[in-house]
């Protein structure tokens, strides 16, 4: 039986990506090929990686308006190091909503002053800090839109005159935005975009006249975009399978209608959390994220009991990470409001128990 | 019709890890979810991961030998970095094979000095220099087994002081050797291993030690060893096609198997470009890659009667690369003997034309 997905990534594809990601194993467009076995410089593959790269832009509605798409190695870690490398030439501002941007944090500071404009740590990082001071003279500004971990989402991004930069791993292609806003935005992809391996990172061209610093070939932007995203061997299957996945979010109505199924699930959910006198939620209900709603038990005692529920409903990846506890059911773009209404089920099942 | 799939990597990989591949993508292991949508945190996927590291270490015969092997992001070229930013403190030598090394040493001279100890470029690197100087205090000596591009391959390897490293990503897997030999050996995986990304990296404990920079998290050796290979989201999909690699490697009979049968192959293709007077082979006889085979025609103006053959036959990915031009047969673990033969049957049909 197909499992109710709710892992925070990686996470939950679209059954037509699987079904298309499969065949393309035993044989690639009939080519007589694998996808595993195809040069990245045949023309097969150039189409690939091309197409991906536009959609991605298309999508974000970026296209023809200075920006370029890479699919890079790495992951979103490497990002947090890349960035600095790249354009932190003396002071950059870190607003600290989680682990993620703690990390990010971390490896800017090896190369330059960092100013965490913000910070939520006082509360374990349940909401997002607002009315912060912005100082002047920043490289760049990083924020993170969607803490996978704590359940919370920036809804306002700052206005300022520096660039401002975006870990979006866990909530792009999810809602409507102005993308435009962004001068970097990078995504691992093993959330709502494809498979862990690849990392899309969306990047005004003009940037890279601010690097400085002589940046080694791999970490360096410039690299990557005069050859083209194909400076070494892409991740080729895990770039295919989100191209797969980017056309599915065109192909079902782009980022609006994303958004429309993640709220609505993100309302089922987040009402029988208020509702439901046996859960609470974690985060602070103006910062709540529509993709990984994180919530507790009200009484630890009947923990057993839940576990016991959601598991023989089918339910999968339901446990909270360790920094917060309790439950964490993440919600990105191809799961199904039927899997939500299992598992709001199960938390009306444990209070009839009761 | 299944290609005869000659490429260079990513290339051929065995057809039952292609068909337990298509399958897990589908349905993994009876889970009810995809190998794609499972947590890298799960019991399943920790186990893929775990035995892909042992595996590769008990093919190389270096268990319990005080080595730990990595499966990392970024492809062999992050290694090209990666050595150096961990343990180019002052001086480092390197053996200039061809296009990989000289790549190599462009990265590795951001960190120190850079000595080549020798190098083929004189001859377009169609051999391995031997007879080199190796000057003391290096903090190590970097080597390329196999050179890809102009199908030479080291046979004998130095005997040295310093700590020795290798750049293996076109020969790991196909050749018995003394692995202890070396103290950093790294590769792509896309060749003997697996698909595109995910690179292998085999490193001696002790090592660590000689660290004395401070290394960016992701670009640290150190750090993954902590994390045992999972410091961020690796590279699932191509950690598990590696594993699946890997156990067909075993299978069959380990690497003794597999060089038996790469030398059979390279036997017969090598013999033919002697033999026949309508090609010639790039590489100096004594250096030549049971890996890829670098051949020309004699006389260009054949070029359009013999591409025609190959391709008629079922032969893909037989175009030499750009800086040797000609033709270069890429024969690595998975592909079948039976297809040298084709590939043989052409050349003699084009000698028989005539
Ligand atoms: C918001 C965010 N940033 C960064 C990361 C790290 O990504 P990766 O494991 O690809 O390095 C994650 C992983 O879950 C994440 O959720
Ligand atoms: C010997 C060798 N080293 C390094 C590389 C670069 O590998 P990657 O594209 O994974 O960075 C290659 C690629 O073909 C290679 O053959
Ligand atoms: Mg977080
Ligand atoms: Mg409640
Ligand atoms: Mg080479
Ligand atoms: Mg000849």
């Amino acid at each position: 039986m197909k499992k109710h997905n709710f892992s925070a990534g990686p996470c939950i594809l679209p059954q037509e990506v699987f079904e298309e990601a499969s065949q393309g194993i035993l044989d690639f467009q009939n080519s007589g090929l694998s996808i595993l076995e195809i040069s990245h410089r045949s023309e097969a593959f150039v189409s690939v990686i091309e197409e991906a790269r536009s959609l991605a832009l298309q999508l974000l509605g970026l296209e023809n308006k200075g920006y370029s798409a890479l699919f890079l190695h790495g992951g979103a870690s490497t990002q947090f190091l890349m960035t600095a490398y790249n354009f932190l030439n003396k002071k950059a501002g870190y607003l600290n909503t989680g682990t993620w941007s703690s990390k990010a944090i971390k490896e800017a500071k090896l190369f330059g002053e960092v100013v965490e404009v913000g910070s939520s740590k006082d509360k374990n990082f349940n909401y997002i800090p607002k009315d912060y001071k912005i100082p002047s003279g920043l490289d760049y500004l990083h924020c993170t839109s969607n803490n996978t971990i704590y359940g919370t989402q920036i809804k306002d991004f700052p206005n300022i005159d520096a660039p401002l930069f975006c870990d979006m791993s866990s909530d792009i292609f999810s809602r409507e935005m102005d993308f435009s806003k962004f001068d970097l935005i990078y995504a691992g992809a093993q959330k709502n975009m494809g498979p862990a391996g690849t990392t899309l990172v969306v990047i005004k061209n003009d940037l890279i006249k601010k690097v400085e610093r002589e940046v080694p070939s791999m970490l360096n932007y410039k690299v990557h975009l005069e050859k083209d995203s194909m400076f070494n061997t892409p991740a080729v299957y895990a770039v295919y399978v989100s191209l797969l996945t980017l056309r599915w979010i065109k192909n079902n109505g782009g980022i609006k209608a994303m958004e429309q199924n993640n709220n609505a699930k993100a309302d089922l959910l987040y009402k029988e959390i208020d509702r439901n006198p046996l859960f609470k939620g974690f985060a602070a209900p103006e910062d709540r994220s529509p993709m990984n709603v994180t919530f507790n038990l009200t009484d630890e005692s009947r923990k057993e009991a839940f576990d016991e529920l959601w598991k023989n409903a089918g339910i999968n990846g339901l446990n909270g990470h360790r920094s917060v506890g309790g439950y964490r059911a993440s919600m990105y773009n191809a799961l199904r409001l039927e899997s939500v209404e299992v598992l709001v089920s199960c938390m009306q099942k444990l209070e009839e128990q009761n």
